[in-house]
């Protein structure tokens, strides 16, 4: 039984802990730590059977029982304690992104070169029911050589300027999943981005130097063109959708929703709306991924996501905040030139 | 060139018209009458370059010209109208039902054994699109050996009490179509008859001796089971659905509907209504079968509807009305043999 | 913490046992109980932490601090099991059905009536979440009143020879379910069967005095029709679809499939197959109905699902076999009355 | 009735011809010219009962009783002989484009002004029912403000080299159409585009100069983005479609087929393709902006698609080309002005 520790008791940290008591074989909680460490946390940690409950992440570190630990803390500590944990040799599964910053991803990279730890990015996605399947027919060549692929992402709705204006901008805290999507479907690289923005969701949302509406082109290194379209608003739900168009063929997915129920009336025929909340939509997927990476450490195999893909979506977004800044497509190259990649 | 009279002037008859007159190569409608031939109509005819227009039918039986007549009058009329027409040598396409009377058609049947008249009765949902393609899946063998067949069949709204008091009653007016069609989509013959019936619609159609809901269960000669549902009333418009499910699977047609529009909302995920009108939904069949029939005509093949294929839903009608009003299953051996059939 | 006592440690045992395990609040499984009890079921139940492991189910009813039991052993135990379970004094959830005997299921609410013990029967499809929907639909009046409701059931192959033998039919094993929806979905009493039954699967199903194809019409105490059809076999998986049609409108539910992926290419627009296997399917429902009955005894509140909603399909089924066996309509009254219900 | 003379008995030019005859009101052709006249066209003619056959297009615009030309010719052409008509004062249907050259379509735009000419451009994807029932769910403001427009524009197999080379290139040739929707749906004019291209389905296309796959961004008038995925082949048929996403939802039209069946079996659940080809596909549209046009005449009445909207289609094309060209973002102000506009 391997012993697993997770820094970071928000939202997506107890996701984690209630999918591995659950569904996880082999592995069990041993500790959780956050600095706002409550009572209703503790009550609900006690619940899952959770035996330590910590304000200090670093108990969790220093425990020699514990192999693996979960990095589901606020972005801006990722890296750092990415870096504290290479150093105590846990293995480590890390929320996306490792950084805003290409530098402090970097350094991870350079501690895990020199390491066995295992390390894999939080990119849900490439676990959901729906992706999977449409990046299975892309491998399998049911659509033959890719063409065009198209990514609709678009939030049920904004959240607050005030996450607005710490969240890296819309590329870096939305599309970076997209873009992700871009490389996992497509199995090749983005070389080239040009993005258009607009703010038409909420002119706070541009006031605070951001845009809440994309289109973004990508050349990709097989020759083929993925475009993505980002709203921050939806009024009908999280989509979320992925068309592959190839030499072939086509593999579409679309979105999940509560039922398949079907109403006719006078009004029309109405089916049920998207789910709206990614937590819903993407339940299952947060236990798949975080078992994928689990069954690696035990089975010492590579994980499905590893530091790269943490690296190159940041980089495009990167990229795209240029090119919407000054109008003209960017060259991931160009980016990764200024980091020294 | 071929020539053609049309005999009533109704809605049907000016379908027909239409459609040879842009549509069907090699014949052309000479002439059409009606006892209630008007201006309106006249100024229709010679809008449609249609040279002759009667009150009196016999004036396009008397027309040597004439190969061809298409029996759109009321119903009671079809079958003496068919009788003068076999005796004059003409060739009949007869609008459905021939007659509520199997003595009737009967008589029509006679007379065409001893003619090289061509008779095709108008079950125009044989060459429907929809249901033509699910017939073609059946021949094909791509569902195996049928075991189920399934036929939604719902009009937008109840005709007149009025109407339905001479209509024969909801199996002989409505049903008799859906008859055609399980006969059409499985290539055997209903043996056996259960109908159960209610009144939920308007309860004036129960005082006038009528039911406006039913669902008829009956078994075919092949060992297959159909099923078919009614009803005289659909909110969302004019319902005609089949599933024929087989040994290897099942071919399913839906309804159309005016556009592939669909609005993603905060009401849900609205597609269009079908079609309302059953001439909308039907009228491209409607030209169709009247070129079928005519191109049997010109090259001397059958027709693809015949008069058996017009009698053998009425049988089927009486069977289901008998069952409905003796609650039990009627064969259609029962009823025939009262007929001498 | 409420314990749970698990009666059989078959597949439907254990899933109760993981939903208990993992979902359930305020429920712990203490013990289950199988007469062929195993090292691999031993090893399973250490897994989940269930503390007691017996091949006799007496010890759980002997156990004090047990106040549920699941009882999920074979058929013919059900209620002779639920029988002392209630002199036992434990509530009790039992899979359907509670006996194929009217007789025994009398028993069984005779002994229920001089008790204060909760009852449940496993008709799981009611905590589906489609058809859930479904019905909040037809109680929220979106259809209006009910005048037909279709219910497709076909699995997708059929179980083996010596299984259907020792079933107690196509009505009582398969479609039992199917006569529960109907009464679920409408909220009335079914008051006559009419059913058409043929052996189109497999010859042996014949032979050992079963159909495996079915069509079944009912009359509803609101004056509505129900039909349902039944395949053993359908090759594109298991096919559980509801229409519920009424004065306003129709809601309709589909199948689940494993993703939304839907190919286009040279060979047409394919979506996938609905999920092949029932607990694939129902899990979620299974988690459901059980944490429905579990809070219903912590709450005491009435159950979902109770004893009279295990007799009347029963009742439909019997009325059904009898329907099909004289070929004719068949009341439940004919059939109750028998039993001096 | 008025009469209409027909420049071109090309593929297009009988569709007209045959639209008119059929279906518009107080209409009729009287003429069809075109200087490679043949038998089979004169026999087809004939039978279309069209009385005038010529070689050359001068006898039509010489006839006083034409009061309306369609112009069908060669592309080459439509400029030149839209001169010539309008000196004439014929009214003028012109299939799209007027030219490739915005120097020309100038002449013709400066020869309306000083006329009473009504002059319409063969966009016909504007009255397809699906692309109809989008612009109306915009118009009656569904969908609230347009945030994003995306169109995906696929043929189904690339046409001959031979024809690429004089077509003016993928932009002038088949994303017209698809710039014309981005105008219609939106009710805004292009102000920016930035197109990405690439040779995926025919090296020899990319020899001739062209690219074969593109995908075009497009800054609005209103702040909105468009997107255009354009390639030269959909094994799975002729792929158009459009989805609108604005501030209170999304409208989204796909393709029609040829039936609604739908087949489940061990491969799938298999729907139709999209119809193969355009002139299946945009049949009834044809008709429709025939008689759009000709009532426009009848009743004095501004054509639905002016000179203006022949022209910003070609401007938007020609800064797509400059932008795969020179790899950056186009104004449409940047190459209007090059032409004095």
């Amino acid at each position: 039984m391997i012993n697993i520790g997770i820094i970071g008791a928000g939202r997506i940290g107890k996701v984690h802990a209630e999918s591995v008591t659950r569904f996880v074989k082999g592995a069990t909680v041993k500790a959780i730590a956050d600095p706002f460490m409550n009572e209703a946390t503790e009550a609900w940690a006690k619940e899952m059977g959770i035996p330590c409950v910590y304000k200090d992440y670093h108990k969790i570190l220093e425990d020699k029982e514990i192999e693996i630990v979960l990095i589901c803390s606020s972005t801006d500590t990722h890296s750092s304690i990415s870096l504290e944990a290479i150093a105590a040799g846990k293995h480590i599964f890390c929320e996306k992104p490792i950084d805003h910053d290409v530098n402090k991803i970097k350094e991870v990279m350079d501690a895990l070169k020199n390491s066995k730890v295992k390390y894999q990015v939080g990119f849900n996605r490439r676990y959901d029911h729906n992706f999977r399947a449409a990046r299975e027919a892309v491998k399998a060549g049911k659509i033959g050589d890719m063409n065009v692929l198209k990514i609709t992402s678009r939030d049920p709705g904004a959240p607050p300027v005030s996450y607005i204006k710490v969240s890296g901008g819309i590329f870096l805290d939305m599309t970076i999943h997209d873009f992700d999507m871009v490389r996992y479907m497509s199995g090749a690289e983005v070389t080239e981005v040009y993005a258009a923005g607009a703010v038409l969701v909420d002119p706070e949302i541009g006031k605070a130097g951001d845009i809440d509406t994309a289109v973004i082109t990508m050349k990709l290194s097989d020759g083929s063109i993925a475009v993505i379209d980002n709203c921050r608003r939806a009024s009908y739900g999280y989509d979320q959708r992925v068309e592959a168009f190839g030499s072939l063929g086509q593999v579409a997915i679309g979105n999940d929703s509560d039922s398949t129920a079907v109403i006719s009336d006078a009004n029309g025929v109405t089916a049920e709306k998207p789910k709206y909340f990614f937590l819903e939509r993407y339940m299952a997927a947060y236990t798949a991924e975080v078992d994928s990476f689990i069954q690696a450490v035990i089975n010492d195999t590579p994980t499905e996501v590893d530091v790269n893909d943490g690296l190159q979506p940041v980089l495009i977004g990167l990229a795209a905040k240029r090119s919407v800044a000054e109008n003209r497509p960017v060259t991931i190259k160009e980016i990764a030139e200024e980091y020294g990649l």
